[in-house]
């Protein structure tokens, strides 16, 4: 798949881009019930709120064949590869489950902000690909952005270790009022199957949920080989060391592998 | 000003009803202004967040000129009188603050419950009214009904002192996902000047704000008279023991103030 020249228009000038339904139903069942086994599990890459409700899981595509599949999905390498002109491998991997009513907040930040002074990533040569396992709503902690605030670079951030139990490079209020006053905030909702492709300079950042409606999204982020990360100081599998090229796999794969597992409505 | 008898009808069915642009700009100015002072005032009646950002300003119409209009005002006043069928006095007034970046959750509840819990009020012949002083905006914290919650009656709680500042009978999660696996979330939103009016024991909650945007409603909670509390537990300031009948105020009366206290543009 490639995204056409409107699509890379709004990206260069929102910073954002997203596909509706860029996953069929039978797709997204095996990905949601293969999350849920995984965020249940007792194992280093699953992080946990305060409350103990699963947070995060990451490197899922490394212990997970559903997951593997997703992140060679040619629908979601083909748009980056077009994008850098060149190869991409996975930079990170997180299943964020923004669980019904203890999904706490994340703050805002850059992504990129993190992967450079964190693990030492040359340039904003990675994108951020979230894929929505469940309805994303206005009311469920959606993903918020303010358009065009990637143009701004790298903003100076302070490490916040408090508010939640993940340590994030945060932005402070005067710079969020001062980019907001300017563009607003948007909040991109929809079905289960959607993708939102961001850049990873771009500001955002998500509430928390306390409805029973949860609100897992697939993170994923590709790098462009040649800008693979240099200095590493968080774990392998939250900054990872592999940079060999995603190659991507068939376009049905995900569907041959719910057939093929009987995953489907048996 | 009284309710049609298709708003009759949607808030026996729904529990709540809303009024879009029931005050004018000018007169929700002259709130905005007086309320920001007021949250800003050290004193008993201001709560605060655990961040010190303020939460909660009580009892605001005992000390402000401004809030006594408003509380006394005939848009309010006049459905609760058609509604009760008798008259009605203050039994709480609450600011809330939702601040910018830092306002905190409140769970899911039913202010009925801590009426009777707390105050001993006999029955539900009680409402909320709340004034929006900002643009209600679905990312900045709105409230969240479940719809048609309040034919429930008064559904067991919990005491919770721990989530946020102010300690609240909440409901579980079970409860919650069963009143919306049947009913859903609305979560109305809209400009400054609207006004929700919704039934003692509807179910609702309000998310964290993250946003730059504040969002200040305040609570009004107007009793039917014959309906006064018998058991007061909480200071007088949050829960009134005068059961004096409001006597309503002229329909321009905040108008009138505004003018004369030149605190329109000038």
């Amino acid at each position: 798949m490639q995204l056409s020249s409107e699509q890379l228009k709004a990206f260069d000038d929102k910073g954002y881009v997203f596909l509706p339904n860029c996953f069929a139903e039978e797709e997204i069942a095996l990905l949601r019930i293969e999350g849920e086994q995984i965020l249940k599990a007792d194992r280093q890459e699953v992080w946990r709120e305060k409350t103990g409700a699963p947070r995060t899981a990451f490197a899922a595509h490394t212990f997970s064949e559903v997951f593997r599949l997703l992140v060679s999905h040619p629908r979601l390498v083909g748009p980056l590869r077009q994008y850098f002109s060149e190869d991409v491998y996975v930079h990170q991997f997180k299943l964020n489950a923004k669980a019904a009513f203890e999904g706490d907040v994340w703050q805002w930040h850059q992504d990129y902000g993190t992967w450079a002074r964190d693990d030492g990533m040359p340039e904003p040569r990675a994108m951020n690909i979230s894929v929505f396992l469940d309805e994303v709503m206005p009311i469920n902690g959606p993903l918020m952005f303010i358009p065009g605030s990637h143009k701004s670079g790298v903003l100076p951030a302070g490490h916040d270790e408090g508010t939640t139990s993940y340590p994030l490079w945060t932005l402070d209020h005067d710079t969020i009022s001062r980019l907001v006053d300017a563009a607003g905030i948007v909040a991109p909702t929809g079905k289960p199957g959607g993708v939102l492709m961001f850049h990873g300079n771009l500001v955002h950042a998500s509430t928390a949920n306390i409805t029973p409606y949860p609100r897992k999204i697939v993170y994923l982020t590709l790098c462009a080989v040649s800008n693979h990360i240099r200095k590493p100081t968080r774990p392998e599998w939250i900054a990872h060391r592999d940079f060999t090229p995603i190659e991507p796999v068939a376009d049905d794969a995900l569907v041959q592998y719910a057939r093929s597992h009987r995953m489907a409505a048996e």
